[in-house]
């Protein structure tokens, strides 16, 4: 008998009432405080992807972190605002004790035979066994990932040195290995540690405000591509007022695009 | 006696019912079909920007494009799902007819005093008056709005060519000037045309999906800016199944960054 790996098991929803969807926490998930914000994406996502009425497959989410998650369950919400010939349009809450936590916005598609030709080309890096797998310390969501640092790593001091650039580099795939789908491809989206840590050299309090990931592959594809290792990146745009954007790519070993994302968040300092 | 500005006319709401707005489509802000993104992305975040309920500036806007806008009256639904001490979460829907056209999440937050030091700088370029004026063609919102192109044109000659790469710089600001503030940095942030014609050459149809926006200025910095030009890029990621995505910077001219978007678009090729 196989036992369904931890990710499936911190993703599973079951039907609650009209329209509705419940889950909980996971405490193989779990962050320094609440859970990891890429398996709440994750859960989010897979209330649409469960939908009955789902048209499509994932093309752009939007998930704003409205207040920490408490460890325990929550219901999820999905809303289908405007079903098109080939798009959707879905707006999603998910609520603990009846207030609202986590609030999205999810397109899915139909993708169409069309010219194609990615801009954003993968970096020139080693493969990924060639790289040394970096070792992972605290808290526990970081054990569900195997991790290959190429550039920009957590810094090693917290000498409170400032630096003008937080580019990140890494390999990174699923611990235990699982094929990949949307919603693994979504908590990937999340895997990079604050770049105010990087530009700052010190452990800031921060938070997720706001993520937005584009996906450029179809279901077909992640399938095909099963448990391999992702390349992903991201740098930081703009700093002020307690609040830093960031931009990223996610590409497969072949060199496929596979989703770009954005997030905006909050720091203290 | 002074005259409103053609914008602020655009983006005028008039109270509609219990936490409701009424407003219109703009022919001066008009496209080949329907309105200019961008005036309707400036829509929904007036629809917050005028709630009394409003706490903090916009941080973050996510608008999805659920279906063509007709040209004439519309209602917007705003509706505060979360608020914090200093962030606060809006989501918006805009109707037409009863039926969902643009579905929208708004994060505002009260900005702090915090270590900054944007990362994104902006590129070396001339100053916008050292620039030759693009001359604008064809549709109405572009008469709205000086530009003066450094690289990335629309092509002069649709031939078809394959190119690798869509990076679009320009200076721009409101015809006639107009103080900028946080509704017309959004709609600015939409005046890409589609990355998808310059990396064909080829006038396919098109269409954007999702927009997102992050603000890194507070609505006094932006005052205290008034009229000038805006440094504005953007610059295409992912092009596969009839969707491509591209990330965008807007600067003013002293180098500050003001805000980060991107967006995902349909195209037909």
């Amino acid at each position: 008998m196989s036992q369904a790996h931890l990710f499936d098991t911190a993703i599973a929803l079951a039907p609650h009432g009209e329209g509705e969807w419940r889950g909980s926490t996971s405490a193989a998930y779990a962050n320094m405080i609440g859970p990891y914000g890429g398996i709440t994406a994750a859960q989010v996502l897979n209330a649409v992807l469960g939908h009955p009425d789902r048209l499509g497959d994932p093309l752009a989410l939007t998930v704003n972190y409205a207040a920490a998650v408490a460890d325990g369950p929550f219901v999820l919400r999905p809303r289908a605002a405007r079903t098109n010939r080939s798009t959707q349009h879905w707006i999603v809450e998910l609520l603990q004790g009846g207030q609202v936590v986590v609030t999205a916005t999810v397109v899915t598609a139909v993708r169409r035979d069309a010219w194609g030709g990615h801009e954003a080309a993968m970096p020139e890096v080693p493969r990924p066994l060639d790289v040394a797998r970096t070792a992972q310390h605290g808290v526990e969501w970081l054990q569900r990932y195997e991790m290959r640092f190429l550039q920009g790593k957590v810094p090693d001091v917290w000498d409170g040195r400032t630096s003008d650039q937080s580019l990140t580099r890494l390999w990174v795939r699923d611990e235990p290995l699982r094929p990949l789908d949307f919603a693994s491809l979504t908590a990937m989206a999340d895997i990079f540690f604050p770049r105010v840590w990087l530009r700052r050299a010190k452990l800031v309090p921060m938070g997720t405000v706001s993520m937005t990931v584009y996906f450029h592959a179809d279901a077909a594809q992640l399938a095909a591509y099963g448990s391999g290792f992702l390349l992903v990146q991201a740098r930081g745009q703009g700093f002020a007022g307690g609040f830093f954007d960031h931009g990223g790519q996610l590409w497969n070993e072949a060199g496929d695009l596979l989703a770009t994302t954005h997030q905006v968040v909050y720091y203290r300092e």
